[in-house]
């Protein structure tokens, strides 16, 4: 492992970037088609292809659960499953605050090769740039992927039709309570770990159970409630939940009840939203439950056509609300 | 076009960013398969493709001759350009500062999309986070990209063979000169464009001309003196530059005698360093002479057997020198 301090010298592209490349990032990433050239070069047969970015400035660096080099992995690899392609290969880019720790980038990319191999994918490609002391926060990654989608499947967010079923896959809002934890600015302690993981396996379950799957799609930002809002606005329908029945952590529950944060607007980063016609939900729910990053899938409620645009929330006690719809802000920022 | 600056909410993922997404970046990047959601899709043919990204913190964010988003086009294209390979599909990831100008981040797309139609390729997906004031120094933007690589081509950074002839693709170290003159750190007036240019017409021209073409890099971050020596390395060879072949602006060579600069040394963004086999380098200048970004191509050097590992610079006086190998500092930092 290097010790010490990222230095300028290691975004300048001659000797100490070269060790850097080599020693950590060929180390922990090594797989036939790294390059430490220009660019990868790989045989691909023809057929439909993804391809997604995504950066990724989560501060800290590091959370229970994960730290910002699986989350990077994670990211992208979601979503390209969202579209129902098998992730391939990635790219990564670096940009590193001058004077961060070798050590903690060293478990960073430790992490982003545990997990690329865990889903099968290879790492071919990165940059890495170092800016002056104060002009970035820590460690900033951008991935990219490209992917293969399965023949005769093309999940998309205007597909969710009136009676389709809404799944999500395990319990919400873990990786955003988790960051705000562990930030401490509330000074509240909590057993909470990220739901951060990358969700491949499960959406290839899915999909081959339910190759008529309508919609995927993954909580990320603005956790399941703007996703659910995004849905309705793009196939023109509401969304009606049972609250009974979301999946949410009994100590996330509770720090959002101290802090007056809805468990649906937390961000996940290892948690989707899935859309499934009517009748499909049995085979979806177990498909999903054999995976273990999905094994919490639950249905949650149903699409329907009586208030579209809205997303209505049937309580315990019998009554029906409307779930506020999405400020754009974060609550809390956790990116 | 949008006024006003960048908020937090440009990155949440709600209303904000989508009129964003959809006003700036669909505006300037339209293209049958540019997409708001997770991935894009697009069908390709079987065979070899290649892979590559890129992170951009230049600072100034816009300077003559270009802005950060033509250059992180450039640079993308011009990697799998390097590896034979025409570009098809890029990635970008924003990164903004709280506060950015939402004026300037106009222009920066629009540049983006205009590099883009012009080398033909497709900026198909996207990603925007903000960072809060301070955080981040303005606007850093990530590519990546994946192109089709050409058939029967195979450049490599371990071909070169002596006698190989060394060309450069015009003249060299404007990018890095005109971002210091933008800084006036020195005070120094001098007109000096950037280089930034995409070079995949020379380079197809280049390979149609000349298949087997040895090495093409393009000369960025080290300037062309860190990739001479990065080919010594890498195809155990030496390289013998004759001076007076070496294509210096007049004002680029004013400013590095003021301030006591190597051109070798200087960043290029638009200039590749290409080797091909003794006896072709006529065949191989007027095809990279035919295409406007790589008309100024010159033959500098040879490959030779004698010295391998050292640059060595036949000087106008007729004596030998031996280029200082690269320190790893960029003098001045430019990235």
């Amino acid at each position: 492992m290097q010790q010490g301090y990222v230095t300028l010298a290691h975004g300048a592209g001659g000797r100490q970037s070269a060790r850097l490349i080599h020693d950590v990032f060929r180390g922990y990433l090594d797989n036939p088609h790294f390059t430490e050239d220009d660019a990868a070069v790989m045989e691909v047969p023809a057929g439909r292809i993804a391809m997604s970015t995504d950066g990724f400035i989560v501060s800290p660096a590091e959370f229970p659960g994960g730290n910002v080099g699986k989350l990077s992995v994670c990211g992208t690899v979601n979503d390209l499953s969202c579209m129902g392609a098998r992730p391939l290969y990635l790219t990564c880019s670096y940009v590193l605050e001058e004077g961060f720790s070798l050590e903690t980038l060293d478990r960073i990319v430790a992490a982003m090769g545990k997990t690329a191999r865990e889903v099968g994918v290879e790492v071919v490609a990165g940059d890495t740039k170092v800016a002056g002391k104060g002009q970035v926060d820590g460690c900033f990654i951008t991935t990219a992927g490209v992917g293969r989608v399965l023949d005769g499947v093309a999940p998309a967010g205007d597909k969710a039709a009136p009676g389709d079923a809404v799944i999500v896959t395990g319990d919400i809002g873990r990786h955003g309570c988790a960051i705000l934890l562990a930030r401490n600015d509330f000074r509240i302690a909590a057993d909470v770990t990220s739901d951060c993981a990358p969700l491949w396996e499960g959406v290839e379950r899915l999909l081959t159970a339910v190759p008529d799957t309508h919609v995927i799609r993954d909580a990320t930002r603005g956790g399941v409630g703007t996703v659910l809002y995004e849905l309705c606005d793009e196939s023109g329908v509401g969304i009606r939940l049972d609250q009974e029945d979301i999946p949410v952590d009994d100590a996330v529950a509770g720090v959002c009840g101290m802090l007056g944060l809805d468990p649906l607007y937390l961000a996940c980063e290892g948690r989707m939203v899935v859309i499934v016609p009517q009748g499909e939900e049995d085979a979806a729910l177990e498909a999903l439950r054999s995976s273990e990053n999905t094994a919490g899938a639950t249905l949650i409620g149903r699409v329907t056509g009586t208030h579209p645009g809205k997303v209505v929330i049937h309580t315990a006690i019998g009554s029906e609300a409307i779930l506020p719809e999405p400020t754009g802000e974060l609550l809390p920022r956790i990116c």
